[in-house]
């Protein structure tokens, strides 16, 4: 993976400006670049780098204009910051790729594999599973009976899909994601023992979505969980069993959803959040990190705490909580004070 | 898994209103039912579903007395609820059942497998191993040397055992759950490094207890970590060394207890609560979710907040915080007031 | 792995007190020990229990004075809690010894393995891996192509690593976590969807780390995710891309950190804090368990709250918080009285 300056000029729409032989094998920051990377100077507080930079060739905007010599080729695009995005693809596309059925890996006769898939060692296929073209599943994955999953996702090492869940299409599931696990639901008896509720259900994942590692997400009760489509979830999140979160909603790390409650699209949740179950959560919702919500939340609404409540509210009574000492002072001398007036 | 209205009026004791051959083949909310599913009526707030929806087959309860023309089968039960519970087990019984040990799994010489077991495939059973009968094994479960695993437990897909692990008769281990690996300890030395102290005790489930996914539970530094009989556990959670969990207590996902805390019997707590070590927990303590427990709690208590308090201080407290502005303008306008009496 | 008196005495160069052929094969707290096991007295309020334990032996200090009768094999040592790490050392050191390369693994021919390497059942070995010598693989790891794993390193089972990820010497890697995989990041576009920004980056652990179960570190997008000599991370922890951690620094369960974050050296963090993106964190900075950080912390600090405020402010205010009831009753009351004092 060694590309020219020229190579990336011409991919990339660009004009060189030095050595277009110049030749590098990754890309790097321009704080930390050495020789061998490339570099791109998309914000503007980080112009004094390319000047010291050794990286030897810098992606930077049409109209940017050197203070200092330059010492490395640079490559001058209409938008830097897309031309990485570009430069990135690019990238990614060049690593090799994982083709092919692992001989050591455990395939149902009853399952269907569609065309240029990857199945890796130590995986397992269930009965009557059908995968579409093109998928790639990593070694050391479980997908149980009847599972389905769309044409061009990724299923990363040790994901676990427990059977009948669907996942639709270029979706991409993170090592040791775990989809369609019993939801916790039990009924209390008499005696204080717990009686399992059979969890028949199963999870619904709609195309585009992205789960992170170590991610759980419950099976319906009755039913189906179900992630919409472009849903973007973080590692180690919970999603709690017959929860539906709606289209191109992102969360942050360790959220938690308990059972049934329903989240609405282009959500953005913080880390940490906490949603009890059964509630409403509307669309456009946004949640600072760590929020506890227990009550339904309103279409655009912003909040914050835990009970979480509206979040510029939240702000303003922490910033007297911070003074508490303060106030409860001017408390006490009220006191005093009004004693003495009633003295006097 | 087809069943008719007969099949079923015939299993649950009830009595058919309309056709005995209608054939159904899932279970449905009422809401969500639609041709060939069985579904029931068991919240009387859902009735108006039962004149629309689209089931071939609703449960309800014996008196149920129809306010319209009713378009599906019905079936008439003492308990609609309970009915329910035992057709989701009968569902779950006519599941296909996994069966026999694979070939494609690591099982040691020293190993001790009881009848009946399902062990699937890249599963890893070590030395000394002891399997009791009717238990299910998925893939790609590590089981360390000298596990102990009870009769009718069932190890869901990519479980991690470690060595000398006790697991009672009954339990469910989901997928991901890792148990036995090392407590969190190290002693901190003169050059601010830090040495690992030896983790040499195990776990120890008792009887009927339920693990969730990606849940970990960490061996003791001496002696055991102790999960007693039919205790509860989401997905997610953290039990560090030492802890011991009593009797039928319930904990929802991502929840974390530090090391050498004890908690008794019967308590409840909410999604993403944390608790210190080394604390006394009682009996029938009930935490709000995300409350933060830093010291011992007496049975019964019912807490929430961080550090948790009493929940309904906490509960009264928090709408004071909420009205914190207003207050303090409260405040302001008596130190304005009482300057004007002042100067009277 | 049974001891005598007589054997462990010798190795602690202690002095026996009774029988110097008493046989141990155990290691137990004095308040639990019963016959066959080792136990010791470190701490003084645990006396009582020597004079009614059914230990075996029990390492007590050199300067140690019976004040009833004792009736089991004494060794008296110079420091009875030093003694006790060198034997729990001892036991570790004789369990049986995991070794070699399992034929039901699965190594790439371009891999490199060390000296006296064990790696376990169904785990898999890329292209270009690099393994030290007496580095130990358990069964159904995932170690990605180019990753490097110096000497002495612990990976136990399953646990997920990513391509081109760096691991240092005399790591241990706990079940089930993962290294690696995507940081968190795509690009909102025009009609709401996400679009992926592809994540080259890759995560480097250097010495001496520790890595709880199920812990979730992703690589960089561009760069690397570094965890520095000798830090100590619990289960169930997430790691950003990005994010730099200093070296000794110690985190308990549940900690999140979200991308780009650069924490400081010799830090300690409680469980469930949570940290924002983007911060800096300086050296030797204690969180309470469940902070919340939104903003840069200086070197030394000790914070606690959500949002995170120096600790003992946060401590009196909520001291306050929790009498917020009886505050404003006061404020009712100042109010009634003034208005008394004005209409007087």
């Amino acid at each position: 993976m060694e590309f020219t300056a020229k190579h990336i000029a011409d991919f990339l729409n660009g004009i060189i400006e030095g050595d277009s032989n110049t030749k590098v094998n990754r890309i790097s920051k321009i704080e930390e670049a050495s020789e061998g990377s490339l570099t791109f100077l998309t914000n503007p507080s980080y112009t004094p780098y390319i000047y010291k930079t050794n990286a030897s060739i810098v992606l930077v905007d049409k109209d940017f204009k050197a203070e200092q010599p330059v010492n490395n080729t640079l490559i001058r695009v209409d938008n830097a910051y897309n031309a990485l995005a570009q430069v990135l693809e690019l990238y990614n596309k060049s690593k090799p790729e994982k083709k092919g059925i692992s001989s050591m890996a455990y395939v149902s006769d009853l399952a269907k594999i569609g065309k240029n898939c990857y199945i890796g060692e130590f995986s397992y296929i269930g009965d009557n599973v059908e995968i579409g073209s093109n998928v790639k599943i990593y070694p050391q994955t479980f997908i149980g009976d009847n599972v389905k999953i769309g044409a061009k996702s990724i299923v990363y090492a040790g994901v676990k899909i427990y059977e009948n869940t669907l996942i639709g299409k270029e979706c991409t599931l993170h090592a040791g994601a775990v989809l369609g696990s019993d939801g916790f639901g039990f009924a209390i008896q008499t005696d204080r023992n717990y009686k399992k509720i059979i969890q028949t259900g199963n999870v619904v994942i709609e195309d585009y979505v992205e789960i992170g590692s170590n991610t759980t997400i419950d099976r319906a009760t009755i039913g189906s969980t179900i992630i919409k489509k472009g849903v973007k979830l973080d590692n180690l999140i919970q999603v709690g069993h017959n929860v539906i979160i709606g289209e191109n909603t992102v969360m942050a790390a360790q959220v938690g959803i308990a059972g049934s409650t329903k989240i609405g699209k282009n959500c953005m949740f913080g880390g940490q959040v906490g949603i009890s179950g059964h509630l409403n959560i509307g669309d456009d919702v946004k949640m600072a990190a760590k929020s506890g919500v227990g009550s339904n939340i309103k279409s655009g609404e912003i909040i914050m705490g835990s009970p979480a409540i509206e979040a510029n509210n939240f702000k303003k009574s922490y910033v007297h909580f911070r003074n508490f000492e303060k106030l409860v002072k001017r408390i006490d001398e009220l006191e005093k004070e009004l004693k003495n007036v009633k003295n006097k």
